[in-house]
């Protein structure tokens, strides 16, 4: 008979990001990760198909929520309006509570080859996501995918710049930021076309 | 005694990568690449150090010719100008001859997610050379970032576009083109300061 606990995930996860941090991802076992919260090895498989699932776990939320600000956003914006609306909409995925759960998952992943191309492939699959919402709205190509890759590259500099040490503004606010600073870049190159 | 067998990086390579085409790399082994050719699997590994080596010879050259762009824009160049000298320079390394070897090595990604990610990943590293060849130059952050990125984009999409069956324009060419659609996007967008 398979016993229920409740928050058994939760705590897995928070004890295997914690087990990848000390002692490094490659040296930590799913069964080391049960026993530091009295569960079984068993009981991990029930919630993870492996250990890197731990760190990548959530990711059709992850995706939804971005495609959610698309949505939200009004018929006659711009493409990248669309994209400052998916990039906001994601920001509540990621509240300041959040932050230092993200920051030692990033530096887990930072120090593993394997975990980077892992994160490398989901944020350009994040990226092929929007630019499929953006052609649903007859953006046509290459709008669509340099809208929705320039998008995710915001997010990603955003980001990096959410976890550093000392960081104290919000993701929104770095977003807004990152976005203005994309605006500039191509403003300040002399135009290519009469 | 290694005898010395001219060419024989190449011919491996065209072999392997017909084989990953027709068969699938999964199910291809170095010992039927090697015999492909009449070679042996030793030789096999004196030049590539796996079988996905075959796939992924000759970043360092891939990433040199990028920076030989960024060196040879004019100090006063804006960034987006010094990333579009970059990805001119780079178009050097895909002449037409070589268009249809890039489609049958896309093709046998596109089809293995660990490939996948190792492609992702090795885009992911083109951008952080980028950036940091950017900050040499004294471009600040995040808009070092925000243009090697953008780049790589310009660049991936460009790749794709040439690639695809059909298509005639060289990669210059194309680049040119997406290079100007990514101004042409931001410029759309109405203006997020004053």
């Amino acid at each position: 008979m398979v016993r229920w606990e409740p928050g058994a995930r939760e705590r897995l996860q928070a004890a295997a990001l914690e087990l990848f941090a000390t002692r490094g991802f490659e040296q930590t076992t799913t069964a080391e990760i049960a026993q530091a919260v009295g569960l079984t090895e068993r009981t991990f498989f029930r919630h993870f198909s492996d250990k890197r699932e731990v760190l990548f776990l959530g990711q059709d939320l992850f995706l939804q929520i971005f495609l959610d600000g698309v949505t939200a956003a009004p018929p006659t914006a711009a493409p990248l309006e669309v994209v400052a609306s998916a990039l906001h909409s994601a920001t509540s995925f990621f509240p300041d509570e959040r932050r230092s759960y993200s920051r030692l998952r990033q530096s887990v992943i930072d120090k593993n080859p394997a975990l980077q191309e892992r994160e490398s492939h989901k944020l350009s699959g994040l990226a092929t996501t929007i630019a499929e919402a953006l052609r649903s709205r007859g953006v046509q190509e290459p709008a669509a995918t340099l809208a929705a890759e320039s998008g995710v590259t915001v997010f990603g500099i955003a980001f990096a710049e959410w976890i550093r040490q000392g960081e104290e503004r919000s993701l929104a606010t770095i977003t807004t930021d990152v976005l203005g600073e994309l605006q500039n870049l191509t403003r300040s190159t002399a135009p290519t076309s009469p």
